[in-house]
């Protein structure tokens, strides 16, 4: 099977390294080509247009930023879909909404290409790791074409249902890490004015049942005080903005989500926006004087 | 020592329960008497008033529902802190503010009571095997005083700092409890209009480290429509909306909480108020049509 | 010149009738040809398909409800623009968000036809009355040419800026009007559980310079119950969600209007979509009890 | 009638000041004696503590800050309640909640001394022109008492109710006031960001309907970047405060007020605390750069 690799960024970068590892037939592309590098030294070939990556591949996976991305490299004047084979296999890992998905299914099958949605719950460690948990929406039969790629760059596989349900589970599963630290962070920040020690409100509240556990991963982090980015700030706002415009469309109303959305807004107005998403406490602890 | 235990709600009655069932001497004290006769067979002694139950007391243990109720019944015209012996130690456990604590301990003071401040973390079921964990604000030897107390009561013991400090760390515990719940609830209502099944949801959202632990407790009983009582609604508005004033003091912002809280204020007025707070759900799926 | 116009809704149809009463030479289209039947009757011609409608026209006129309607009436597989004339004005008075009109502009360009956003402030009576405010984004020479069918329709005309400024302009006014309608909904709902009557607080607040003067159109109405759309409240809503559009676009945290945005998604849920925005009242009171 | 003037801050002073330029019998008192020296050069009598200003009192008239600085002055050790005449008048002018006003009532009671809650709508330029709008909670009967005092100082009195009405009134007159300000500087600040200059804005938006009038005050000094205090933001934060109290008095959602309220905590944060309340808007485009 011939795979390409398209966005080797924090994520694509450690998920694509993982296949060629395994001695697969990987080409990878990425905007800026010194990304690549390290790849090839591993036995992967690099593409110099996304035209020729993807060409000759049964699969392309791609993983970018943004819908706009991924819209421009999928579907603008050079977008690499109608260079794909016919009946290749188009799995986007990006996180998207609901709707960018089935558009983007639609507008592949128009060019008979096959598409799913397989955005991951899991950030950088686990991606180097290979334990990235892939939650799926498109046809099962096309989830089994690749179920031994996921196994390779993940630990567990969820199919979500069709189109555009994988990309809609992400949604719920990054609402929820996007607002536990912000909830956590204006306790910590409270806390801190009410006379506790920094340090023993980040152990003491971690450790209770009342808090989500990846917290834990963070704290230790805070305390020294070290926000370098595993998931950057501005695109768990992106993925809440997501979150707001598939609530629209399903009429639901979503609170607080929509107000975590404006603190981190203001988090990546204050600079933090290319910091891990932790430094949401930085943001805080500004308005807390 | 001679402890009196005042408030038979659906806490008190299994704390006191657990001190009576080590033999102690302990009188109770509930407004509503029958709440008394369980304990009374256990070998409590029951009081008629207020003022009955402290007078020969060592130890006065609070557990009450609101700063309000506290304030009657400890300051009122029939108040029992005056009716306390000198020196005496009054434990309030209930879930108050700061400030509160802090103004109680002022008066009780004023008649020679020392006060503690030492709300729990945990609901009807820990209440009930004795695992509680006591957050303590007062003097330390006043502490160890009654540690044996709290071992019998509770699993741990964290002694928060100074008088009013155990109702600081509570008020951040239970901000986390109440918005964990709310944010889950709002993703899994949203989910459900994505196309999701509820069953799928609850299970799949609530294994994830994004989702604090103590949501899988909730989660069984969600599922089969079982939102009887371990921690009514309306109380965990009640301290969403303390954590409000203790945060104004503080001039801290509390985008998050505030939100929450007027959540609550909303399921309250959808008439969940006597119900658990996971009947969050139940509020916000009726705006979600 | 030769006029056509697309969207005969609750302003359209409003906003075309004071065009065709000036004996002015005007086409019209709407999915629902009933609509146009009293138009004709004072002299304009119906198409019977968009592309007949505009085929000869040198300005179409566009008032329809979302921006999703725009790009299939506009763009669709029988989009109308494809079949406009060279060099033809196309200004679109929707409701839509500035990225929307900028997009819509370029694609307008790639067929050689000019495009003017020029949403409106005004609703249903001031149509009526030909005393809209146009809040034109695009060329000054643009607008003079149709400067003349602006002053028939409306009392003033504003020149944004460049394309998309009178659709940004148009999101800020919107919001502005959102959101004091609901800022004083909440307090009359307020004040009647603080035990004023609903008349003596919607008499008293409306005439305070605390509120915006519209709010007087609305309180004869909410006295008297009469909730008959103007603005239909799923619009309101609509353009709030487009205005959380441009501000994430703009980096430009909007807590209130955001949170406003919830509250009136809500009230879709309770079932006013479809009735005046000034049934947010009604929704907010089912929460009040 | 003599009369008994406490608090000469930004209102109390000008407030005074009427009533001593009616050459009527008025003695006043500030925690800071140098306020009063105008007003004594004007007639006024100082009175070197609060017992000695009220003693002789008919009526006292408090315009103080805060809940907590009336509760200390009137009812602390020193507090002047108790020094009053029998059956002598107390009009409390401040702003503070509903309940307080009620409690204070009961309190004065007690010392056989009759209380109003008479705050006022208006700020520094109406109460030096003699036209505030009292808002009276209290008996009908002392409201004609000292109506003609209300005359001088205002140009209206609005009998709102029993004790606390007055009081209930002011929480919703401020509310919309500090509400209508923040949405109009989130959009002035997100319609800079569209492009458009911020003096345009400003008059644009500040002259529709859509924008209460008193904005329009504001926009000149916003304009020459002036946030010299009329009303100082750090109490329009503490009536959102009040507001947000006797909302969860009434179980009634204030979800607008309540983030209102946290934005106005943010700003305290950001050092805008004792500006005037519309430098809201500096501290919204600090997070929105």
């Amino acid at each position: 099977m011939k795979i390409t690799f398209i966005g080797l960024g924090i994520m694509g970068s450690r998920m694509a390294k993982n296949l060629v590892k395994e001695k697969l037939d990987v080409t990878v592309y990425n905007r800026t080509q010194s990304a690549a590098a390290e790849l090839v030294k591993l036995g992967a070939t690099v593409a110099k247009s996304t035209a020729d990556a993807v060409k000759d591949a049964d699969v392309v996976i791609s993983m970018l930023s943004t819908p706009g991305v991924v819209n421009d490299i999928a579907f603008g004047d050079s977008g690499f879909v109608k260079h794909m084979k016919q009946n290749a296999l188009w799995v986007d890992c990006t996180t998207v909404d609901p709707g960018f998905s089935r558009d983007a299914a639609a507008k592949a099958r128009s060019y008979n290409v096959r598409f799913m949605d397989a955005p991951v719950a899991g950030s950088k460690i686990p991606a180097e790791k290979g334990e990235l948990v892939f939650l799926v929406g498109g046809a099962a039969h096309d989830m089994q074409e690749v179920q031994s790629l996921f196994d390779i760059m993940g630990k567990k596989t969820v199919h979500a249902g069709d189109t555009g349900m994988g990309t809609s589970l992400k949604m719920l599963v990054n609402s929820q890490l996007a607002q536990a630290m912000v909830v956590f962070a204006e306790s910590v920040v409270l806390g801190e004015k009410m006379g506790f020690s920094r340090d023993f409100l980040l152990e003491f509240l971690s450790a209770l049942p009342v808090t989500a556990p990846f917290i834990k991963l963070k704290t230790d982090k805070i305390k020294s005080n070290d926000y370098s980015v595993e998931f950057p700030l501005e695109w768990m706002q992106k993925d809440l903005h997501l979150l707001g415009l598939t609530a629209y469309d399903n009429g639901v109303p979503q609170f607080m989500a929509s107000v975590a959305s404006e603190i981190y807004a203001s988090a990546k107005a204050d600079g933090f926006a290319r910091d891990d998403f932790s430094a949401i406490i930085k943001s805080l602890e500004k308005r807390a004087k």
